[in-house]
């Protein structure tokens, strides 16, 4: 468990450059680095959405914040970008976009001047509405790759391991 | 198969939210999402990455040329920026970058005046084996997180399946 296959299985071309350059350099294949393989798969799922948003202009942070807001309206700015990981510069200007499109809106907390309690307009929930459509179909390709259901949750089972998450979150 | 767990489990707050709004919007928990997810743990994995080299003062994929170099040195900028699929100016950026600091260099291809063949500099060569080093205690650190080698290439043939390749690449 503490060496990587790539150890134990030095590839063809990384034993003749070993042999050109007289050192043995034990260099894992591309494929099996656990860093390298997630940033191509997300990078892949993030272009296979935004083409199934091109006509709706969402970018992934975009829908994951109406959903958040849709799922619990009146929850604070902070408290959304705190549990989804975005920067509060980022977050603000992500907000400032969905405000001027008019799907969302910021109100003053009550007893907090300081805090935000967001909102989704008439016309926000009905964009999120079709955006769980356009979703669902984005994502039920991705799962008819991956091999079903049970293997989409194995996926993210793992994935919560690197995060050291138990599900949900 | 083609119904996420999602719809079929709609959240309390889900439906808390909607018996609020009125509408039945059968929201998906964020953490079931598979793009949301992997864009996590990529930047979990990457963080950790930037942790481990920064020393170095190494990115992710600066440590990918310099393995892609020194695996098969004398591959043309071009192969190499395809495969690791990075854009060309920002990959003509990243060698710059490597060259100004003495690791890697681009040569003329025999044959072809306007394609680079790229190699590791002497310096470039002790730098990958330290880099390999640090590397691999990173990787060895995720593999234990996933719970073993076992569940690394599960999680890679996972992946292989969202990209559409079956092991290698």
């Amino acid at each position: 468990m503490r060496e990587t296959k790539a150890r134990n299985r030095p590839t063809a071309r990384t034993k003749a450059a070993a042999a050109q350059s007289g050192v043995e350099l034990e260099l894992p294949p591309m494929g099996s680095i656990i860093g390298y393989k997630l940033r191509r798969a997300q990078l892949f799922v993030f272009q296979d959405f935004l083409t199934a948003f091109a006509k709706m202009k969402l970018r992934p942070a975009e829908f994951s914040v109406l959903a958040m807001i849709a799922e619990k309206p009146g929850q604070k700015q902070t408290e959304i970008a705190g549990k989804l990981g975005i920067k509060r510069a980022n977050f603000v200007a992500l907000m400032d976009g969905l405000e001027r499109r008019g799907l969302a809106q910021r109100q003053k907390a009550a007893g907090d001047k300081r805090s935000h309690a967001l909102q989704l307009t008439p016309e926000g929930s009905a964009f999120v509405e079709k955006m769980l459509a356009v979703w669902r179909e984005h994502e039920n390709g991705l799962i008819a790759k991956l091999g079903g259901a049970a293997e989409r949750d194995r996926l993210i089972a793992l994935l919560d391991r690197l995060l050291d998450q138990s599900g949900e979150a």
